[in-house]
């Protein structure tokens, strides 16, 4: 999506041990009207598959997951983070490993939200070593649903995380790919 | 806002302590054109206020916050939860007890984002003991930008962070009051 690559060089910042803030329009301060043309992207890529809810984990793929879901006329359910010693018995659950945060954490969804008759969209934010999408795919399993496909803004293409959800045959949708980024600032795409 | 006192009076369920719960359309799972509702009553209330600008907190305020600021076509900024020991030095933050998880956390927002021009519409999901709005709004004067109000999906009016607030002077807004909640399951409004 070449909108989404211009505004990434404009307004993305690097910084060592490649890390890419793009917190000033996708995931601190919110861009709304850009965010819907991001989701009519996502609905252009999957609309004839079928999707009958959107699966996201809190929190900043929570609006972009809302603002998607109006193109494709369904709810999001989005999975919670957990940091309690305690999961109760009616949510389904998994463990997530942060790079960012450097811990595990348990990702928890209401049994209530994922039935195995539903067709189910995943949207984030990132995708870089995959453990997030990883996990929400868990939690679908879980339920006994099916991964319709993943819509992820922007993907680390120089980690491992995309090629190997690919692999496991799961079409993952990213909206910009970044091939390599540098310390000087400076950022490639994949073609 | 009568189709939410339904639907709260519907879909909600009561728990002991006075905890309601609306996550099958609000803070778990999403009903997205629910929230198209919601939003548009917020931009009635507010469409006059010179909004530039909606502040919400993370998680659940995300996506409500998101949908709302496609009515006042301005961007939305989401304070963050921070469980870390540091706090970085270009950000605002404040502490805020939640009565919920029986803690105290810092919440933090990047100064990049609240400048002292702007004009800020406040979005929860809950207002009860008033401790997240509470917050948010010191991040605010920390800017030393204005708090237009705040815009509330449910207030528990039996609690006391509504009256406190608007005892400040600020303007609060809340879609749905429950005047009591017992625990056989009754929910009571405000006329």
């Amino acid at each position: 999506m070449k909108a989404l690559e211009e505004r990434i060089v404009k307004d993305g910042k690097v910084f060592p041990g490649q890390v890419l803030k793009v917190d000033c329009f996708l995931n601190h301060q919110v861009d709304v009207a850009f965010l819907n043309e991001i989701g009519r992207e996502f609905y252009r890529l999957y609309k004839d598959s079928g999707v009958n809810k959107i699966f996201t984990i809190e929190a900043s793929g929570i609006g972009i997951a809302c603002i998607t879901a109006q193109y494709f006329n369904v709810p999001v359910v989005f999975a919670k983070k957990s940091l309690g010693k305690n999961i109760a018995s009616d949510v389904y659950s998994t463990k997530v490993r942060s790079f960012t945060h450097g811990r595990e954490y348990d990702v928890i969804v209401s049994q209530e939200f994922l039935h195995k008759e539903d067709r189910i969209l995943i949207i984030d934010d990132f995708l870089a070593q995959g453990c997030a999408l990883n996990g929400l795919i868990d939690l679908i399993n879980c339920a006994g649903a099916e991964v319709v496909g993943a819509g992820i803004v922007i993907e680390k293409a120089f980690q491992q995380g995309g090629d190997i959800i690919r692999s496991k045959g799961i079409r993952v949708e990213s909206l910009a790919r970044i091939s390599s980024m540098s310390d000087d600032g400076s950022i490639t795409f994949c073609d």
